[in-house]
């Protein structure tokens, strides 16, 4: 059965970086899912409008078609109920880690890389990016991230519920990742993807983690181009 | 078969305020067990070294002993598999919500009740509470809380995660409270016991959680007093 996953990527097809797909791909990797990808560059609507979705990432799986990450892991939970668990039966616990790494994780990097992302942008999705999120922020890009190197102890410090849950055990989801350790993986994949900046300093139990994430699926992050 | 909680409270008993306590409080009524309080006292640690513990709760279930309140939860769900579930079968998915109501909420609060603690407690306690609670501070418990009013909006807003979740669903459980409920709600009732200040905002979706947590099992929490 043919399996596609719509996934956003910069002028370089390789270099994956949406949060959101991210947490679709490993996802799929974790439930031992084989698929291929569909490259999706920003403003290309028209490809995804049989989705009924203006947005990456879009599963078809089969003749299903699955829009918005969320969706998709609820899907693949319940199509393949055989494969290891993404949401354990249990969905509703995994909205306060999506709130919190949406508020803080996602929040806190697009403060420190969004001047970095038109840089990886193919010509035609630098000015809709740059127009949309200027108005978004209401400053320049460059503005946004303006003294970034200043304000990167103030993000580690703001990590300190993550810090201290992976101090305790290996992943989120326990012994094993589950759904919650990819919803903050895709955080961080958007960040290494864009942007040079260490966010995570070695030594830290998240900088741990995050190797440790980066060598799942046969290390299915680590081999994807980082900035 | 008797079944005895141990909690810390004021110089009036039916002060009961602390957050730990509370976690252990709403486990057992969640269970739907009956229990009888011993009223503890800060330094009353002779009374508990029969659990090898310094610190309250302690439950005495039977002829079972358990102190601490991550391990009354889990010894709750493996003793009584057929009342309601407090962990669901995956304790380390409560890790994060641990983890994160410590750091922020239990963290934010101190700095804004702590000075108010003393006023609650009996002469015997007193003493002990200021200087240990001073010496963790390194400086007057009245310093602490200093300019308290206007460090609240900070505090609400470092509620975010909570907010976007609550407005999503009616519990941190999803549509009936599980442990994540009592772990924050223990938080708050501990502020609640002891700090006239109003800590959440009416028309948040935090306050009205609050309110539903207040109205559980017969309004367990609403009778208690508050400062």
């Amino acid at each position: 059965m043919a399996r596609t996953l719509y996934e956003l990527c910069g002028k370089d097809p390789a270099r994956l970086f949406s949060p959101y797909c991210w947490r679709s791909r490993m996802a799929l990797a974790h439930k031992g899912l084989s698929f291929e990808t569909h490259h999706w560059r920003f403003t290309e609507t028209d490809k995804i409008a049989f989705a009924k979705s203006e947005k990456v990432p879009v599963l078809v799986d089969g003749e299903n078609v699955v829009a918005d990450s969320w969706a998709i892991a609820q899907y693949l939970d319940a199509a393949y109920p055989d494969a290891p668990s993404l949401l354990h039966g249990r969905p509703e616990s995994y909205h306060f880690i999506t709130s919190w790494n949406d508020a803080i994780v996602l929040g806190g990097l697009v403060r420190l890389i969004v001047s970095d992302i038109p840089k990886i942008l193919n010509d035609e999705a630098k000015p809709y990016f740059i127009a949309s999120r200027t108005a978004r922020f209401g400053m320049p890009l460059e503005e946004v991230t303006a003294g970034r190197e200043g304000r990167l102890p103030a993000f580690r410090q703001s990590l300190q519920p993550l810090q201290r849950t992976l101090a305790a055990q290996a992943f989120l989801g326990g012994g094993q990742p589950d759904y919650a350790d990819y919803i903050v993986f895709g955080s961080f994949m958007w960040a290494r993807g864009v942007c040079p900046l260490p966010m995570l300093e070695p030594g830290d139990a998240v900088y741990d983690w995050m190797e440790r994430m980066l060598d799942l699926y046969d290390g299915m992050g680590r081999r994807t181009p980082a900035a």
